[in-house]
């Protein structure tokens, strides 16, 4: 019953197979292998364009490398303020990006409204030598509240952000999970509705670890190669992360992975509301806050229960977490069964 | 017939098979699983005492974040010339170590010679205000021209760096392979000679990507933590380096491919010594360095040999390459085969 | 008419000269002269203990420095959101501090409470491998609002901060308005109430530009010659800094041009007051913070005033800048006259 | 007798007051006032051509802003081995440029040789992912020897430079003693010869603090602003450092200066000949280089002479420094006098 993250799961059997087939022979190192080359062409044909295409092993690393290369040192990217890139990766937009500033914005179920991003271009300061220059919009999808943006929503807010002339990255990390939901293509999900920078994850969503950095415009590339070199995170057998990727695309599979894990969190909703565990967000993607009794809490981890307390402001009005209790949250991956779900369930109602 | 680097082989099958095994079941992401726990004490023991152990993916990762650890932003690190963290990391020292700088020493072999280190020390100017201040010997073990330092050369070396007020980091990508050729234990070959931090690569060696940063002195490890995951270097299923590394070091492993290297590279040395082409330097590790005909170099290439065109400044005085010649670098790996060996030889024999 | 900004004041006689007489003769470079010397002791006397002292030309270099001294790349500073160093210094913290983080905290008047404090580092998530460390508390005195803190204030956070390991930096571009107002000593308004590093100003307060990083405690300062050459911060004729700010001490002067700017706020707030025009922020140094209606502001503008358009989230509940009114914020100098006031004051009743 | 450095010496009267003059009445700062504006006009009319000008306090930071400014975090600065970028500026070009780096070429007499720029050039490894890329050549004009660049010298290695996608920066703390040697004019000594940004200093020549970054295509300038603010380098009472470029440039009031300090050097060099002192290098501009005996160089030290003792590898084949002996270094200025350069050579003829 490890509710903890996506990435205690380990790695898919199809994408596993594939690092033991792509082990056959020798390869060129830094990319220049067939897999690779491969791969270059199968993503550029998933999003119906050509793109730029970076493999490294972490998402932080895609994060950071994406931003990096579209802010300037004195530019902003503004981001939710409970962002995985503004919270939890200690500081690397930061690092890579020459100390440039992210701007935390609030927003109900881990989004950024188009009213909120709107007033604080408007409020400012920006610009000038004085202050940072509003560089970049960064969204989360799916965000880590486990909802996701509608392509409305998306091509709102890459509008004003064009408009004030922002670009415009998501970090999918979760990214397959949010497609499902919303049904839609890769690419409808992303430059047709206004996204310049993609992070896409492969890692949470059953890959050994595999990110890759896409920009969407290939001219705006140019040094991408040297700064990813220079990061330390061009991996000399780059072949076994191509093929971690291929894999995870090929027939689908991410898409078939994350309905998997998108299905167990819906599971896990449902029995929740049945034993009068509202969650706190709508559950969109593969996570589910619920606010739970502390004492209810203590017996589901002494019974071995593994997941995360949580603290946000993003909860919604009408949520309040009370003195005794505790918001948690839940994380179903590719990995997670019924049984599982079923067996945390039983452990709830009986605890 | 692939001599282009050790990066072209692929993973070693009990190593790709410990990844396999990794794969069962659950397990909490960055670092806080039952394997890297396991592994952390293998190789306190290994090294016959407590160390400082962080795992990451790459080799240039691995040296940039041990020198920014140990050196300030205003600090220099001295190498040789034709170092791998001079010449072929894109400037990833510089890039994690906020601005410091890397001073090259030349030195015949790839090696730096005690002279010419404590020349270079004398001279100056170095620290105040003004000049950087001289803060890490890296010396690399075995050297880019596959020569190894003797025990006695490191421990004189560390001890003009230790009297100066200098660390001593060992680039150790091919650190197996200099323990095997000199027949000493880890212990001997680094902090019993006064190394201070290790890179110390897998990859090269037969991991996917597994590389370690190891601070003999744990106490100098505050910040390492926070300084790998901004950098995007802490991957998230960390398991699967940690089993890596645990397989590669399992039984002796890295020693037996890391002497098979050797030898294949013995094999080739000696062949060619036969066919009348003595290498540039003693062959000590798994590269060997030849001047061939640039006719000889097309037909052999034309015929599918696959290696590197070398450039240095490190050739002894009594090598030439003429114009009619080029130098070449040939790389075995625990890949190579005697077939592999004796198939370059007949070619180059019949071209 | 100008009040725009403290730094359009010239240079107060007394302090040019200082320069003028300080040019006689030659003197050694970057620091090793007399005058820099002589500082040195009448600094350390006036705080009352040793310090160590670095002289740099801008507000913004000696807050950047300061700052980077203290904190960690990984760091975090606290402060106000509307401060200068998180909204004016376009990231220059985050460049010299590789890639640190600003946090910044809401408060009235340019204030931080001792609550808000609590709760953020309460709040959290800070530290480990994931999230930012919380490293220093940084606080404006006199502050953006021309508010000051009085010294209970200071010793609260200061303690807050030192019990959760936190540094406590006082931007003190404005430092002697706040001296003068709160009628205490350099040492009570620092050290004595748990400040360990201060940026302190004599720009704004009368000089031509020089601004001094001092640490309270010597042993901090490791480093700090070779941060702040290689930032291009140490001027080479340094005598002519420092023979401005022992001109700026001398005989309490600094301390008389704050006073008189304080009184020279003190007179306009009186007379705003008067004139039906309440200021937003009680007076306490030399800026003063109003609501005015738009047509009032063209009037005064078109007839020569001139000072800045403000904005803020740090008004007073009561106070509402209503759709036709503009907040604006005028700041006296060591150089503005009762004629300039009384001007502007007769403008703006007859506008 | 103080021969250690031109900025021993104080400020030229006629610069002085010019800032006691600029010391009349409000202005705006950062930049914002007549005099930077009329400053900006009069320099684009000296170089013949629309220039971007930024004003700094010292040449490390003239030196490390035009660098990064011009230069990716992954390129590579050449420039030779000895200068003052490299040497003496404790990291700053590093750390302005984000890690850039600087690669060291020898030459005789502080100057780089086209054809050992051209050999470095060809002889790589550059550029690509793993190795730096080659940006900018940056010379010294006058050099670190006191020898000053024919123009045909800056013209064929500008060729060079440009012709392999690389950009000219002249670092010219000591530009003025160059031109006034090669009587020729600004534009001729650098953009008409091929220089792309010039470091142009004022401090040495006779100013407080006062240098300038410019940039031949203005187009080159985005960013600059912000830059320089987030470096802490712009000065908020900025007037004071365009007056005082202001009159520096006035009636060539710096090429007087220039003269003056070249012609007390040739005065030194001369006395030094005919004393039995040949100069290592020629005298070209206000820097003197001599080898002394120790026992000379001992009692004129205790008889108050004030020089540094230099290190160099840049001496020609035909000087040796003894073991008894010891290479000087005495710098002459605006300041230096007749008597100061005879008392000196009484005092030597007499020790």
């Amino acid at each position: 019953m490890n509710f903890a993250s996506d990435n205690t799961a380990g790695v898919a059997p199809a994408i596993l197979e594939a690092i033991v087939r792509a082990n056959r022979g020798l390869a060129m190192g830094y990319g220049n292998d067939a897999v690779t080359e491969r791969l270059q062409a199968r993503v550029a044909d998933m999003f119906e364009r050509d793109v730029a295409l970076f493999l490294v092993p972490t998402g932080t690393a895609a994060n950071a490398l994406a931003l990096a290369q579209v802010v300037p040192p004195w530019g902003a990217v503004l981001c939710h303020q409970e962002s995985h890139i503004a919270v939890d990766e200690c500081g690397a937009p930061e690092f890579f990006g020459g100390g440039l500033k992210l701007v935390g914005l609030p927003g109900v179920g881990g989004k950024i409204a188009a009213r909120e991003f709107e007033a604080v271009l408007a409020r400012g300061p920006w610009g000038g030598p004085h202050h940072a220059t509003a560089s970049v919009l960064s969204v989360t999808q799916a965000t880590e509240a486990g909802t996701v943006y509608r392509l409305d929503e998306i091509r709102q807010l890459a509008e004003i952000a064009h408009r004030h002339g922002l670009k415009v990255h998501v970090d999918g990390a979760r990214f397959a999970n949010a497609l499902v939901r919303l049904q839609v293509t890769p690419a409808d999900a992303t430059w047709k509705c206004g996204v310049d920078v993609l992070s896409l994850g492969a890692t949470k969503g059953g890959a050994l670890a595999a990110e890759a950095v896409i920009l969407f415009d290939p001219a705006e590339a140019r040094g991408m190669p040297e700064r990813r070199k220079r990061a330390g995170l061009l991996v000399s057998k780059n072949r076994f992360l191509a093929a971690q990727f291929e894999a995870f695309l090929d027939g689908g599979l991410w898409l078939d992975l994350a309905r998997h894990a998108n299905a167990m969190a819906d599971r896990l909703a449902a029995a929740l509301a049945i034993a009068g565990h509202r969650t706190v967000w709508p559950v969109e993607a593969n996570e589910v806050f619920v606010i739970l009794p502390r004492a209810l809490d203590a017996r589901l981890r002494a019974a071995g229960a593994n997941y995360h307390e949580w603290t946000t402001g993003s909860v919604p009005a009408d949520f309040v977490v009370g003195a005794e209790q505790v918001l948690v949250r839940l994380v179903t991956s590719f990995a997670t069964s019924d049984e599982d779900v079923d067996r945390f369930m039983m452990l709830l109602r009986n605890s």
